[in-house]
């Protein structure tokens, strides 16, 4: 006869939320992995990116964060599959032009199946986990919402124009006078997300774009009350290094849209929803600006140059939130 | 000043109008169109055999029919483009299980594009001409209707399957009880067809399965007597030699259907629709009976076995019908 050990005995290992964007949010989430199992994992991830191309619904951060945990990402790029071919690609240049967003013959048929799948009409959050389970993800990987929000960017000259022709096509040059959210407020957050905002032992804001990455999830109605309400175990890492983000171009939207572009500036942002700051070591001059902020800082090496480095940020914010 | 050249002197080169099912028709393409200019040439092609995988509309004999008329098929099968590769199919394995149509990575864009354009709302026949452009065709590929006709085969054992599942997934080894095809009656013809069918100085039926190829076009509501109509200059070209298909189950569908299965009994198909017929020099046994019907019976070589045979094989269609 089967004895039941007593309860409490083997408390589960505590669990652990992420909001993500793409590749930054991606390479931290590889050294999260080493100290947190996929199955105590939940990652929420930005969908406002998401683009229609050639008729196909293509999510990027979704599939970054997918493909990462599946341990298929192609590990130069951060993003697609390694070792993919772009047979396809080509071929549909005949029927569209040159492409400038980059689909390889393999991710491809993940765009084909989510298509499909949302056509029969299942939810998003239905295809997304049935994506991950067929790449053998263990993680919960939601995506925001499953209305369509849709990130705009109004540029300076160029007029408003959705994210991907910004953010590939003209590789994130354009000067940025607005970030439009077109969906936003019709848009409900995915239930999964507060629950899991709710009920996870820390929540951790990935080192993503804070407009156009993480703004997305965070302005969807009832996000950023729900963090409030456990805002001491919200962590939040800086995505910018001395002024600069190791990619793309979240310090220049900082300043052009009339945020200070730097470890500060962004902690600004998010003091309402985390309580603790997690910021780089060449930044510590504005550790206590963060403390008067309300928010505990945390300084160490935040650039996340090999997996140990971001294994090793990933354990100093787990450290910080008392795991 | 430009003198205008007296009308007549240089005549245009007569139009001629094939009706093709896919890969038996092709290879007779192969051979035409070294008689025939494009420019003066309409196919009108079976989408009888059209399936949707994975949410792609593919058109199988349209395929067939424009790459063949582009030069970029394989040639090994028939059908599919020259030096393919295959790694969409075997991602999208991953979701849907082993694949049994074969769709190459470049093949794809062309679904991946018409099933783009018709969901944009265009009709299947400016979607059929946009392709057949890009790939720098300059016949006229015309689908037979831009009505969704869809062919089931029902099985002796096994029920009523769609075309490619009898065809390709069960390789036509399963006895055939009936071929039903679905939306014909509310399906119109595309008047292009049925104008080429007017208008050509001669109209081919291509050696093509009668039921499931050539049968779909012939059973559109108005086609069989737009042929009566011009039935002298119609030729028709046996798909059986000494009773059997080159490829496929043409025979045994004629013997399961109730029809002899031979040039005559498909001469007897055609009789209404066709004035001439041509049959292999191997059953000419056939010739006199074929007369009887009312047909002129012309007897060659019709294994197209090279580029060359079919060429052959069309000059002698081509005479006989005068041109």
């Amino acid at each position: 006869m089967l004895t039941r050990r007593p309860h409490g005995s083997h408390p589960p290992r505590p669990a652990v939320a992420l909001l993500a964007g793409g590749v930054g949010a991606a390479r931290f989430l590889r050294g999260l992995v080493r100290h947190v199992p996929q199955s105590r994992l939940t990652v929420a991830v930005n969908t406002g990116d998401d683009e229609e191309f050639y008729g196909l619904h293509v999510s990027p951060d979704l599939d970054t964060i997918t493909y990462t945990l599946a341990g298929v990402v192609d590990p130069r790029q951060g993003w697609g599959l390694a070792g993919d071919s772009f047979a396809a690609l080509g071929a549909l240049a005949r029927f569209y032009g040159a492409p400038w967003f980059r689909l390889g013959d393999r991710d491809l048929a993940t765009h084909i199946f989510r298509t499909a799948r949302l056509k029969q009409g299942a939810p998003l959050s239905a295809v997304t986990a049935e994506i991950a389970r067929r790449f053998g993800v263990r993680a919960r990987v939601l995506p925001m919402s499953d209305d369509r929000v849709r990130t705009f960017v109004r540029l300076k000259r160029g007029g408003l124009v959705p994210f991907q022709d910004y953010f590939v096509r003209r590789r994130f040059r354009a000067r940025v006078q607005a970030i439009e959210l077109r969906g936003l407020f019709r848009a409900r957050p995915l239930p999964a997300l507060l629950e899991a905002i709710a009920r996870c032992a820390a929540v951790i804001l990935a080192p993503s774009n804070p407009f156009v990455s993480l703004g997305p999830i965070l302005r969807l109605s009832g996000v950023a009350a729900a963090l409030r309400k456990v805002r001491p175990r919200v962590a939040a890492i800086s995505p910018l290094i001395r002024g600069r983000a190791v990619k793309g171009p979240a310090h220049r939207m900082m300043r052009t849209l009339g945020h200070q572009p730097s470890a500060l500036g962004v902690a600004r942002l998010y003091r309402d929803v985390a309580g603790i700051f997690v910021l780089d070591r060449s930044d510590r001059r504005y550790a206590e600006a963060i403390e008067r902020l309300g928010m505990r800082p945390i300084v160490t090496d935040i650039l996340m140059n090999s997996e140990q480095a971001a294994a090793r940020l990933a354990k100093v914010v787990l450290d910080a939130v008392g795991l």
